[in-house]
């Protein structure tokens, strides 16, 4: 399949959406990215690796690294991880915290705020020093020794996170963290104010495609098993709310950050990465959703 | 591939799980089933049929009849039934009034029973007879005209069903229930007192596994998208409070009933339906879960 | 105390109010009340009875009616009342399925909708025909045996009370309604509509100010015991989301209805009843909050 | 009426409830407490001081300290405090989290928790040195320079607070806390660690009892409107889950705390303060709540 010819015209096709969401503007760091900023990366299995637009330029990945911390975190814990989160879908950001009341502060999915929280502490806990561990992590898994923390970022979303804060401290209060209150919070603040463009996010995404082996560094990241498990509960939780309309018009495991960026994998194929930071009204990039439907019409790439 | 010997293969496997699970016993009529019990059928595109076990015995199919209804529906109305109810997963059983009472009587998914009360608000309001109509639907889907309603188990869900009943009337309440709320539920208890086979189910869903084209009658039952639409749905919100399990584990659009039955599609190639009585705690075939699990382990289908 | 020069005081000074508030328009019965009637009565103790305005006109008692069916099944059950119902503030009419969900079924007090269904569910079954026995009681107890249900508004409830309906389904689902549905409901909506003067409830609650003893018939209608409960519950909990500034702004014992009516008692002196349909945003009679708020300023009654 | 004789009466009709309860035990400072301790102090308008057992043992008085802050709030911020905190009672501790999400960060009342930290937050907005303050508040009220905090308890308290961390997080993500969380937080669990006994403690409310002015120091420490508007709050929030059995069994405006004391006013009489340590399972002295409702039938004071 020609994927470059594929992108050159999803992105044509798409440009014109640009200017009808809205930049995530919560904090003052993530609102000052530019608007029309729009790139597409794609690598596939074989090592191709096509892109278009503003592919290599690095973006706050925010709720992306969800999955990278989950992945170091289940290697590691295996299936005990599953005693201090679920694997369902949450029905919505908006009953959280009433949910967590109703579950003893087990938060339904690794990928809702409060269950990454509970994975941060997990990572907290197996290493000495888990920012620079994650930091390893994704430097190997996208073959860039750049990436690395915006600690404007960072710390902007801690003066302003204190939902995260109350999600903390509420999930201590039933005894599911471990570690200190503002130690996870700093961690989860930075993972998710790690810096990556579309192609580190592709080339990083590779082993969701593999059945957790990355096919560069040959290593088996995660198990197959593990890699299934996280590829179902980012089809069935990675968009927030929208995760059921990402399943109908994309049908492909994937997350989203309110950075804008989106990576989503065709298992046994490829992984792509979508950029693009006007989000639509669920929190997810607008131009990048479009751009994705596009991608599986174009391709016919479908689960259904 | 040889779909018999691992249906086969599978039946020898899982029997030895009878015993384990417990039978649905809210209503009487449910509750007099022989446990013991259990059948898979499946029937693939080119007209292949393979079944095991006690495949050919009618039970009551329960949940899994929404998707009959929705499928009816959604013919007619088209995309005008989304604003009457979502698209998302629901975050477990538990909530559902809550969810409503947030929502304004707009059930989060077809598949929860406050969405599938709509659905079949909706098919009483578009058809005459829907009764009547759902049964044509069906007998024509599975090529089978002895399918009928179990009167004895329509009225037993009736004698019990108060928590449907006060669904149907709170979301009256907020003006989401067009017809009578007697009429409403009379339709609900006798669509989900069907009595099928796992033959009939598996041939009736032949369609999902279609692009909405049944390839015996060669009709166009539903359009492409709507097809892609309920697999979708199917595959996030299909299975209760297990849905990501489910999807985890079997990774198949599907549905599940109380009774027992779960029917699930691979696109493009089969559909299989299971029914052993037998619940686990979420109220899925215990069997069921697991003889499907095998199928996709066996057959090395997976969408991950 | 001069209570004829008190009430024409303060029926001077509340009729600019009239005009501000709005009536009851759920359903058109009540709808086409004159919005401009006002009344105001008094009854003491000793016997005297002073009056203004239109208080010899019969409106609809509508939630007042709850006072007197819970005093009908607590003289019969006594104590054995409070495991179907609670006696605790509610926190508001908003959370009444919710709290119901997480209390299985039991309403935290017999004034909010939920408990007075469950009242109702008890009159129903202590009694062969309770909204004869219900007519009885109103009868003597106000001295009026003219006082009788108004048919027209208690269908008109009947038409649009699916949020009841769905209210007592769901405690009939956690086993908390022994009747009937339809026929608790019936009885329900007819108790609402009962069609009472300021005088009527004036006298009828007089048997609260004293302990429990009506001071004219002589008859202990309920014990002193449970008088005080029933004061005490119609303090924290006698007037819908407003109840907490009721006690500040008035400080009695009293309950109000959509009607726009409110009784209240000072205990040991006398029984107060005011009328005026129009209600504030909380579902209470704006010009009877104000009038009941001057009656305490003036007499200087005020247990606080 | 021999206030000295109704005391020695209650104490010795209610000690053998000791040994029923259950001390708090949810931080080891309290726990340590001799669960055997219990006393009661009477103050009366006109300078009578009568008590029995260990009125004058200092203890932990909890969640009465939100009264005092509350009175200091009230004093300089007048009705604009009620934008910021509701009035109504919340329907159980069971669902703050609920409530506050639902409501955008406003609390019910100000003697739930999050009502009592934003009332702790408006203190520390209103004065330099909060804590010194309000240790300047409780010396001159209950007159006994004396009084202080139990920095042992305060900082049990922050080790274990964790959820009263969520609440202030939580609301300070709807904007509802002005200052710093951490500040917040060290303040409410000081205040919540004031030692004092039941001699202070019932002098200390004295203007309770007497429309905001001290009887003693002369001071008008509230006005009567908020006054009256405190007792209100206290009568119908002040004993958690159980204010509406407080409201029945003793009928009087009052405060509880975990720490085993329970304060009351008879407004226009006296103030009266019972301590036994041992909680019923709603978290009220279970002694305590039985000898203030022996009080009030021995005197014969009821508002009912």
């Amino acid at each position: 399949m020609d994927y470059q010819k594929i992108l050159d015209e999803i992105y044509e096709e798409t440009r014109p959406l640009l200017g009808q969401g809205r930049v995530a503007d919560y904090i003052p760091a993530l609102a000052h990215v530019d608007p029309k900023k729009y790139g597409i990366a794609i690598e596939t299995l074989e090592g191709g690796c096509f892109h278009v637009g503003d592919a290599a330029v690095p973006f706050s990945i925010q709720s992306i690294s969800k999955v990278f911390a989950l992945s170091m975190v289940l290697k590691v814990l295996g299936e005990k991880l599953w005693t201090r989160v679920g694997r369902e879908p949450s029905g919505g950001a908006f009953n959280s915290l009433v949910q967590l009341e109703r579950e003893n502060g087990i938060p339904r999915n690794p990928l809702i705020n409060a269950g990454a929280l509970v994975v941060t502490d997990c990572l907290s806990s197996i290493t000495e020093n888990p920012l620079h561990r994650l930091l390893e992590f994704v430097r190997k898994n996208s073959d860039n020794p750049q990436v690395n923390y915006d600690s404007l970022i960072a710390n902007s979303e801690r003066e302003t996170g204190y939902r995260n804060a109350a999600l903390v401290n509420f999930m201590k209060s039933f005894g599911n963290i471990e570690n200190d209150v503002d130690a996870v919070l700093n961690i989860y603040f930075h993972q998710c104010a790690l810096m990556m463009s579309c192609i580190d996010l592709a080339q990083a995404f590779l082993y969701f495609a593999n059945g957790g082996r990355h096919p560069i560094t040959q290593e088996q990241v995660i198990s197959l098993s593990q890699c299934k498990r996280v590829n179902a509960v980012m089809q069935t939780c990675g968009f927030y709310d929208e995760s059921g309309e990402f399943a109908f018009s994309v049908g492909l495991p994937g997350k989203s950050g309110v950075g804008g960026g989106i990576v989503a994998v065709i298992p046994k194929m490829l992984s792509i990465c979508v950029w693009s930071p006007e989000l639509n009204p669920k929190g997810n990039s607008l131009v990048g959703m479009k751009a994705l439907e596009l991608f599986t019409t174009k391709t016919g790439v479908s689960i259904f």
